[in-house]
């Protein structure tokens, strides 16, 4: 079959701060064989993402933590090399959770097949994948948005920012970035037509929040919390709703961060804030996908992506991204396919 | 008509914490006289609530503050003493916002008739009153209580707390209060039928929680926010709905409170927050008021007043219950009637 072996990227320790290299550890192993019923996939695109982050911890959480020596957790798009089922045929490309490393073995419940016809494949990972679902439906359905109201959504250069921004201006909304970079925050208004673009980093976000949301916010889609999320509530609208999608600010915090609480603002403003996570609209990703493929294709939804050469760089990018170092939706090239 | 004068109670001085006697002021005044259309009402109770803090407030807010010298806000329930509009006759019992006051002139717009058949004409400003509506519409619109939910409510022996228990046991949800001093819990568990209580001055909030929730907790309904607050997010359930009606721990407080944040427990509990004002399901409130009257003819739905007699024992009345003094719906008795 192949003189590869599998290489694969396994959680040494787990971080207290800032994940570091040492938290990671580079395998080779051998290609596992599959089963009656199984099928090896060899895998092409790996998507980071900032859950991750999470799943390197320990203690309860909405999913079970990666054990230490244990493959990290991550979505992946690969190609079918040997089967034992009926459902899948050698060649067919297909999506799952298959972890940080170039084979892995399994069923076709757990894997998704992928129509490389509709988009190129790494999609199935990005726009059209876990990201853009979770952009789609924490935006529509927990966001609420409405014709004319003013949307502000933070990290949203990234994976799912990017997608929030665009299903807001195609609503018919005025759509307002937070972003780590001037070059993000052009990329943003020039690129995918937000209407406005605060660089937080060296912006005072109060006043150029002010002066881009002169209506106020009706809408947040919150991936970072912390200040920035801070300075968006002191100016949210009467029945605002703000999307807690992700709080990549508090993720590395050895101890949680203190702040004012929020939720006298909630009562005064009559807001909602609500928090989710994509696998509560699984029913209906796949008619997501088609609806988001077509705006795709029609030029209303663009995407970009931030490729990374080899598997044995995804530590290293997966640090970056915990400081926004990436631009866009972070893939790994695992293999050619 | 009469010869007394319209004794009133006026702000005297903005507080920047807990409010004091001397920022509260008790003038004697001239009654007024109703013009064309207008209807002069003797008060009978004065609705004494926590959100008249807010109103003590210079800034923004969901309504305007008390001018330094005005009449202090608040709901009464009082009698139509002289008319000069055909839709108010004298003798006629209504409610209104008329504030801290013996006397006020209205008109009819800016008042309900109070049917004194229905209940006892000072539930027109407690239980069926704008408590009432308060809990019934926070707990069953916005907390969204589904049967067998463990709900948790906090100040659950005050105006709006106490009704919102007593409609989760009706509701058929396991109902857990907490308040501050162990007659108040004796009083929901063994008056109302709540199914556990909670001191939170005396018990370790954490532990009696777990406790008293052992299948976590389904619906919050938040009167108070604070460290009762922080307890109760760490021990929600998925899909958790917290309903924000207020912040009184909050209210006094010089410097914000800072506090952890609980976004990142909003996202991995799939939870929402949301705060809400009576106000907003106003055309609902008499329809709401005529199945809670039937709810209390039938002994399904108690409620506690505590008296206060004299209008000039308002301000501390008022004060006493920022730190939970008080125990029921805390009303002023103005006049006889």
């Amino acid at each position: 079959m192949t003189s590869e072996s599998n290489l694969r990227v396994v959680l040494a320790s787990r971080p207290s701060g800032y994940p570091e290299a040492e938290h990671f550890r580079i395998e080779e192993a051998r290609i596992p064989q599959p089963r009656e019923g199984e099928a090896l996939i060899r895998v092409i695109w790996l998507s980071l993402d900032p859950y991750m982050r999470g799943r390197m911890r320990e203690g309860p959480s909405y999913a079970a933590p990666v054990e230490i020596g244990g493959v990290m957790t991550g979505g992946v798009v690969g190609r079918v090399v040997e089967s034992r089922t009926p459902e899948l045929a050698v060649g067919d490309i297909v999506e799952g959770s298959l972890g940080w490393q170039r084979y892995a073995v399994s069923r076709p419940g757990a894997l998704r097949k992928v129509d490389p016809d509709l988009a190129p494949i790494s999609t199935a990972i990005g726009v059209l994948g876990m990201p853009g679902m979770t952009a789609y439906f924490g935006f529509l359905e927990v966001g609420e948005p409405e014709v004319g109201d003013t949307v502000v959504v933070s990290a949203a250069s990234g994976a799912v920012g990017q997608v929030v921004g665009q299903i807001g201006k195609i609503m018919g909304c005025r759509v307002v970035g937070t972003a780590g970079s001037d070059a993000k925050v052009d990329f943003i208004v020039n690129e995918l037509g937000f209407d406005a673009g605060i660089n937080y980093k060296s912006e005072d976000v109060d006043a150029a929040l002010a002066a881009a949301c002169p209506d106020g916010i009706d809408v947040y889609f919150d991936n970072v919390g912390g200040f920035v999320t801070d300075a968006v509530m002191q100016q949210i609208n009467v029945h605002a709703r703000i999307s807690v999608c992700g709080q990549i600010s508090q993720y590395n915090l050895a101890q949680p961060e203190l702040a004012p609480r929020s939720m006298g603002l909630l009562i005064q403003k009559q807001a909602k804030m609500e928090g989710f996570l994509v696998f509560q609209f699984a029913t209906r990703h796949e008619w997501a996908r088609q609806r988001m493929a077509g705006w795709i294709r029609s030029g209303d939804l663009r995407y970009r992506e931030d490729v990374v050469e080899g598997l044995e760089n995804a530590p290293t990018a997966f640090i970056g991204m915990m400081t926004g170092e990436n631009f866009g939706k972070l893939l790994i090239r695992v293999s050619e396919g």
